[in-house]
């Protein structure tokens, strides 16, 4: 856990957030300012910056971010009209959190344009 | 391999495409609708339609397909100044090509609103 980092203390619990999922790799919990109906974010409960500081030995804990996802975007009823998952990483994604977050966004049509 | 489907035939070499990066498990090929200045496509050799379709015993390889992404957006030089990755699901995220695809996108500020 990086002593600072925020989505560090919502995995673990330190912080009062809206926290929809958890198990013992993963927390997903509802973004504090949504770009969609839906927008939930999901993050490993160990800490890595960005995916360019992403292992091999860590392709497991990220495919399960995804697994989390798709089982919550079940759980919200949105995984038949569909829902986008990304991941943004520096300056010109917009990245604002060193610690790795899936968005999971749906809820309505998404921009085609996904750059 | 689902035989009607395109990027099966792509990540087994029988349709002629861009391809970057292949290895036992994934493929990394460039888009070619680009929406942004690099605009790559990395799949899993094996046909899985979409995220909803995803168990968890493919954690691994879907976590493979992110650091792909990374190793691809490294060796293109854009790893510092940021990239998004995207994997869209249903129709409401506009998935055309129903084999899981992780959209790697940069050379460029992306917009903020992802959704």
């Amino acid at each position: 856990m990086a002593s600072d980092c925020v989505f560090c203390k919502i995995a673990a619990g330190e912080i009062d957030s809206r926290v929809l999922y958890r198990d013992e790799l993963a927390t997903a919990f509802w973004d504090i300012h949504p770009v969609a109906p839906l927008h939930i974010l999901i993050v490993p409960n160990r800490h890595i910056s960005s995916v360019n500081e992403m292992n091999a030995e860590d392709e497991a804990l990220v495919g399960h971010l995804v697994y989390v996802a798709k089982l919550v975007a079940k759980e919200q009823g949105v995984d038949q009209a569909g829902y986008r998952l990304s991941i943004n990483t520096g300056p010109n994604a917009g990245q604002s959190v060193f610690h790795i977050h899936v968005h999971l966004l749906a809820g309505k049509p998404l921009p085609i344009h996904i750059g």
